[in-house]
């Protein structure tokens, strides 16, 4: 295992060298939906990598580790804003993650997850990807060219702090993302109708802030291999989109406000004429699942206090029966 | 108008010249859903550049007449299989179309077409490429590399008679195409999650028949700027196909089969256990709002038999209240 060799190779200051003989018992719990394109997995094996570089005190670079088991988890190694790099070697071990901003570095960002669908999705992401790199011919234009140059200006407007540049190229490569999955042989479709009505609403209240002079109030979606719309929301209009999505997604009459919108507390608000003006007469219920409404977080942390911790301390196993372990 | 400019050119052989100053009264039936991306306002301008051309006596090229009212009529000018050369001129007049095969080129030849919501669209197909031009990276790589290598390999399966080449073709010309309108900002998206299960439905089918080693009865799906799969399907398995689509997409309680499947009537027939697999289980009725069942055309006709004209000769009205005249 990648953590005890590394843990091998350096000196125990402390450790006693029998650590590397022990068994570990590992208990994982995500209160994340698990195979619904949501970077799960990646949370999971982050944090399992991070606990186990705890456990045998290795320090350094963890992501190059955590990106073996999911690509995205070596991002997920860091908090705040981090920069996955492709690298260049064949065996992928300088392909590695690498913190470029801390969480608050757009003060008061928050995120919410509209969670469209957590069913298990068709097309596995690395399954999807791979064909997509074999058969799409706009998959090697991304490869080559447009990824590269947006990256670049992607590093220029966090450096700058230009969040209206932010939103415009997160949108625009997400939908360049998705746009060679639809390139591929057969086609790899993640995004549902409901996925594109939530984009829709999104380029709509984004041209009323522009046409308001408001463009440090866009808001801007990212979606990845599912159907659920990651939005990245300015602190103070977080209670405003929260509002509009409840209009324009009401929940199904079976689920309680508590349930349909998670995570932190917004109090409702009334929506101005304009913004009312944005939802559409014939709105449906039941489209979205549910709302995550949270932050950009700090990386993975060690929980002193077993209040706050979702595994029982004393058993190793899990507090609630219905998390999966 | 540019039927009368060509025909003020033209030597008026048994014609009397004052047809210039004719008032000329137009009358237009079109039995296709119009603005639902089914091109049918090409086949609409197709016919009335033709049919000014019989009036006026106007021989030659009529497609960059065509041309001029919608971009796709100077196609329906002709018959069977059709090419559209881009041209290089700035004003377009050399963007013309060439017959490439008569209808009968790949025998018995069958289109259904499945009309996902003849609903008018939201985004007009001459806007959004428009949009995408400006805006999209991927659709640079579509205009200078992939489609000239496609056109050329689409003459060869047509010359060479290779329908499973034409196939996979025109499947990746189709998605190529929503790729890059989905690559838009902000994006452009026609097809809906029963567009993306009518083209599911199609990949199972060919991985069978693939399976089989019967390539020659793939089928293939193409897409305009509208939800509404435009399949083409060898006579052979025209029936099959028609119901294994009507067990996945069933129609509306309210739907008769004769409403519910249009165009050329065919028998009923049970299909093998290996078909029936590819349905789902939890079929949804009312996705599809009706079939046609049509094939490949000659262009337009002079009707002159009165029985079979949709205007009446007398009047030079519509014989239906219901048309749009």
């Amino acid at each position: 295992m990648a953590i005890r060799r590394r843990a091998s190779k350096r000196k125990f200051e402390g450790y006693d060298e029998d650590i590397l003989n022990w068994h570990v018992h590992i208990c994982s719990v995500n209160n994340f939906p698990t195979a619904a394109g949501l970077a799960s997995s990646a949370a999971g094996y982050a944090c399992l990598v991070f606990a186990l570089g705890q456990v045998y005190g290795v320090e350094g670079d963890l992501s190059s580790i955590a990106r073996q088991g999911s690509g995205s988890a070596c991002r997920s190694i860091f908090g705040g804003l981090v920069r996955w790099y492709k690298g260049e070697l064949e065996d992928g071990t300088d392909s590695i993650a690498r913190s470029i901003a801390p969480a608050d570095h757009f003060s008061d960002l928050k995120v919410i997850i509209c969670v469209v669908n957590a069913d298990r999705k068709k097309t596995g992401s690395t399954d999807g990807m791979r064909r997509t790199v074999q058969t799409s011919q706009l998959m090697q234009h991304r490869v080559k060219e447009s990824v590269k140059s947006r990256i670049d200006s992607m590093m220029e407007a966090i450096q700058e702090k230009n969040w209206s540049s932010f939103c415009d190229l997160t949108i625009a490569d997400s939908n360049e993302m998705h746009a060679v999955c639809q390139d591929t042989f057969p086609p790899c479709v993640y995004m549902t109708d409901t996925s594109h009505a939530v984009t829709s609403l999104i380029h709509q209240y984004n041209e009323l802030k522009i046409a308001q002079g408001d463009i440090n109030h866009k808001v801007c979606y990212t979606f990845d291999a599912g159907p659920n719309a990651c939005l990245f929301v300015p602190g103070a209009v977080a209670e405003e989109i929260l509002a509009i999505l409840l209009l324009a997604f009401p929940p199904d009459s079976s689920e309680t406000p508590d349930e349909y919108v998670r995570g932190i507390r917004v109090k409702p608000i009334t929506l101005s004429k304009e913004l009312m003006s944005l939802i559409d007469e014939d709105v449906k219920s039941g489209r979205l699942k549910y709302l995550i409404h949270t932050k950009v977080g700090d990386g993975p942390q060690i929980i002193r206090d077993a209040a706050f911790s979702l595994l029982d301390q004393a058993t190793g196993l899990p507090k609630s029966a219905g998390c999966i372990s």
